[in-house]
C-alpha cells in the first residue's frame, strides 16, 4: 500500500524536501512515495539498498529484482545484448525462441506457447483478449481485493472500478481468517465460496453476457495472502471450465520461485488455462508475458493480430534467460522454501507476545501478518501496521503493507535472502513490535 | 505492414526454415515476419544490420533504435545504471526528475509534467484516462486508418475495432492526395474535413455521450503520411477544445526529431493538450510516457492512483537521458531535416520515369511513396509495393509499407542516416523500380 506523504512528516533533510518538491512539479502531486520519511535510494546490491547518506537497508519489499539488485549475470546479459542487437520481433532471432522454450518447459505440460509483453498490465490485457477470443465470451470474474494492472480494461478487475460494468463480476476473497460464514468446517467453507462463484456465473447468464472466464492471482497476493479454503482453486477452475470459461492465473507476483515453487498455481494446487507473468521476470527490465496452449495462442493471434514493439526482443530474451539461469543455478526454489519456512516459523513464535499480530501466513518468501485492534474482533488496524512499517524503515529494514484493509504486514524480499539476513530482520522486527503502536 | 509468410516463399536456408517452425511452435503461427524471405538478424551497428551469414543490410525501417543500433552512449548508460540501481518509483531518485525536467523542457511551455510508462500502448492508455478524468467525458475521435496500440481500449481507436462502440467515432484521413471532395481548393478541403469532425462531435452529443477529446498522430504516420490540408490540425484542436474536449497528439512515431523538428506537432502546426510518446524514446529499452500540464497530470493521478511498476525507474531515466543527449550533441534534428530533404528531393526526381510512384511526401526522415496501378485512377497497388520492398530486401536494403491500403512505401531509417548512406539507398531504389513489378 503506497501512501502519499502530506502531513506529520518527520524532519527531512533539505535534499529530501527538494526532491519531493521536484517530484510534485515534474511528475505531479499524487505520485506516491513509501514511508513517512521517504527513502532516497542511490544504489542496490543483492538484498541491500543504500541511501544518499550511505546508509544500508535490508530490502524486505522488492520482488522485481528477484535475483537481487544488480546481479552480475543479469547486468552482463543486458550489456552484451545491448551492444550486439536489440530489434523488434518481425525478423528472425534465436534468442526469443530459446527463452520461450526454456520458460514454457518450466510450466505445466499443456502451456507450450508464449506471448511476450512489457508489463504485467500488458500481460493481463493479452490474457483477457485471449480468453475472450477463444470463448467468444465477454464476462470476467475476479476476487474483490485484486489488482491486476492499470489499463482501462484491466482496472475493471478490481472492486472499485469493475462495479457497474456488466462484463465484470466479483466474488469475496476466499479465506479462512475472515470467512463469509461462521463456524464452517473446511469443506463447508470451500462450498460456500464456490456457491458465490456459481452465483456470479449464473448472473452473467441471466444478464445475457456470454462467459469468458476468471482471473485470479494464484496466491491472492494483493488480497493479503489468505489461507485459501482447501480445494477451492482447483474446484473453481473446474466450475469455470464447465461453464465454458477459461481459468487465468495471474502469476505477476506469485511466479518465478516466490512461493517456494516455480509457480503459485503449484502452491495453490490448480492447473490454469492461461498464465500471465511479469514483475520478477526481467529483474527490472520491462519483461512480461503469457503462456497457454498453442491453440489458445494461435486463436488469439489470429483474431487480434497482436504486435508489441518492444516485446519478444533479443534484449528481453537475454535478460529473461539470465534470470531463469540464476534461479536454477543458485537453486533459489529450494532456498526460498527453506528461508521462507524459517522466517515464518520464527515470526509465528513472535506472535505469542504480540496481541495485534493475529495471523501469520504465506508461502516461501512471501509472508503476510494481520495487524488487528484485538484478536476477537479481528478488526483491521492499518494505522498500527503503518507504525510498524515506519519503525522498521528507521531501523534500516524496508517492508510494506497489503490486503483488503491495508493492515497486512508484507515481507517479500529478493529471492536471494539468506538465513543470516532473515535473522537480522527477525531481531529488528521483534524490537519494532515490542513497543505498543 | 507485416505479412505472414505462408506460401510462394523463395528457397530458404535450413536455418531459416527451422527458425520459422520453432516460432510457430513456441510463439504461435500468426506471429508475423517481414519479407517473403525473412531476415535472420544477429547484430546491429548504427544504420546497419547484419544477418547470420554476415551479410550487411542498410536499415531504412527502424525508428526505435533512433540514435542507431547499439549506440555506445546508450549501451554505457544502461550498463552503468543496471549495475548501480534499478527500482520502482516509490523511493526518491534524482534520475527520473532530471530526465522529466529535460524532456518537458523540449516541449511546448505548458507541457510541464510527465507520466512515464513502458510502451506506447500504455502511454495512450494514460492519455485516454487523463482526457476522460479531466473532462469527465467518454467520447473519443480518431482518424480512420490510425493505429494507437494493442490494449482492449486503445484498439478501439482504429477503424476495425472502434466501429460499433458508442464511445468511439472516426473521421476520414485528412489529405490532399485522395480528398473526400473533388476539385476543392485548400481552404475548401480543410473546411470539408473540419465539417466531418464537427459532425462526429455532434454525433456524440446526439447519442448522449459526453465528449472527451480527439487522439491523432501528429503526422498521420500509419495513415501513410498524407499532406494534411493546411490549417486542419490547428483548427481541429480548436474545435475539439471549444466542444469541451482535449486534443491528444500521439508522438509515438512522430516524436524525437523524426520529422526534422523535435515533435511532429511542430511540423503540423498544432499545440496539443496531451502528448504521448514511445518507440524511439529509449532506443529499444521499453520507455514511453505522456506530458501535459501539471493540472491535467494531477487530476489524472488523483482520479486513477496510477502506478506502473517498471516505469519512472532509474534505468528508464538513464537511458532516456542518453538518447536526448545524443540527439542534441549529434545535432540530429538538423541532420534529419537535411538528409531527409535530400532524400525526398532525389526520390521526387525518380518519379518522372516511374508511373506507379504517384506521390512522394513526408517530413524529415519519414518518407512515404504512393504506389498505384495508374496515376489517373490512383488505385492503390499494395502488391506492387510489396514487390519493390522485397527486391530491396534482396539487394540489402530494409524498408516497409504503410498507409490505409498498404501501398505506401515507407522510408524511416534511424535518425543517424547520413547523405552517403542515402545515396546508397537511392541507387538501389532506382534499380529496384527500373523493372516493372
Amino acid at each position: 500500500m503506497a501512501r502519499a506523504n502530506t502531513d506529520n512528516r518527520p524532519m527531512t533533510t533539505p535534499t529530501t524536501q527538494d526532491l519531493l518538491e521536484r517530484r510534485a512539479r515534474l511528475l505531479g502531486a499524487g505520485i506516491a512515495t513509501f514511508y513517512d520519511d521517504p527513502v532516497h535510494i542511490v544504489r542496490g546490491e543483492g538484498v541491500w539498498l543504500f541511501d544518499a547518506d550511505g546508509r544500508r537497508y535490508l530490502d524486505l519489499y522488492n520482488n522485481v529484482p528477484c535475483v537481487g539488485h544488480a546481479h552480475p549475470r543479469v547486468v552482463e546479459a543486458m550489456q552484451q545484448q545491448t551492444e550486439t542487437l536489440n530489434v523488434h520481433s518481425r525478423y528472425l532471432h534465436e534468442g526469443i525462441l530459446d527463452y520461450a522454450e526454456h520458460l514454457t518447459s518450466l510450466h505445466a505440460d499443456h502451456l507450450t506457447t508464449a506471448v511476450f509483453t512489457c508489463s504485467g498490465t500488458e500481460a493481463n490485457e493479452v490474457a483477457i483478449l485471449m480468453a475472450r477470443a477463444a470463448t467468444e465470451g465477454r464476462g470476467l470474474i475476479y476476487t474483490q481485493a485484486a489488482y491486476h494492472g492499470n489499463s482501462t480494461e484491466v482496472r475493471k478487475l478490481s472492486r472499485l472500478r469493475g462495479d457497474g460494468d456488466r462484463e465484470f463480476r466479483s466474488i469475496p476473497v476466499p479465506q479462512r481468517y475472515r470467512p463469509i460464514g461462521d463456524g464452517l468446517d473446511d469443506e463447508a467453507l470451500t462450498e460456500t465460496y464456490l456457491a458465490r462463484l456459481r452465483a456470479e456465473i449464473d448472473g452473467f447468464a441471466e444478464d445475457g453476457v456470454p462467459f469468458a472466464g476468471m482471473m485470479v492471482c494464484s496466491i491472492l497476493a494483493n488480497e493479503g495472502l489468505p489461507d485459501i479454503p482447501p480445494g477451492f482453486m482447483a474446484r473453481a477452475a473446474e466450475m469455470v471450465r464447465e461453464a465454458g470459461g477459461l481459468f487465468i492465473c495471474d502469476e505477476v507476483q506469485a511466479g518465478f520461485a516466490r512461493s517456494g515453487n516455480w509457480w503459485g498455481y503449484e502452491t495453490s494446487g490448480v492447473t490454469p488455462d492461461i498464465v500471465s507473468m511479469g514483475k520478477p521476470m526481467g529483474n527490472g527490465l520491462p519483461l512480461a508475458g503469457v503462456v497457454a496452449s498453442r491453440e489458445l495462442v494461435e486463436t488469439f493471434r489470429d483474431k487480434t493480430r497482436y504486435f508489441n514493439t518492444f516485446a519478444s526482443s533479443p534484449l528481453q530474451a537475454a535478460v529473461g534467460e539470465a534470470v531463469l539461469g540464476v534461479i536454477e543455478d543458485e537453486r533459489l526454489v529450494e532456498s526460498v522454501a527453506d528461508v521462507g519456512g524459517y522466517l515464518i516459523d520464527n515470526l509465528r513464535a513472535l506472535q505469542e507476545g504480540c496481541e495485534p499480530m493475529s495471523d501469520v501466513r504465506g508461502h516461501g518468501l512471501f509472508i503476510g501478518m494481520e495487524w488487528v485492534t484485538d484478536r476477537d474482533s479481528k478488526s483491521p488496524d492499518p494505522d498500527g501496521a503503518d507504525v510498524i512499517v515506519n519503525r522498521l524503515r528507521r531501523a534500516g529494514f524496508l517492508m510494506g503493507r497489503a490486503g483488503e484493509f491495508g493492515n497486512v504486514l508484507k515481507v517479500r524480499p529478493p529471492l536471494v535472502l539468506m538465513r543470516e539476513q532473515a535473522d537480522m530482520f527477525l531481531e529488528a522486527f521483534e524490537a519494532a513490535i515490542a513497543e505498543p503502536v
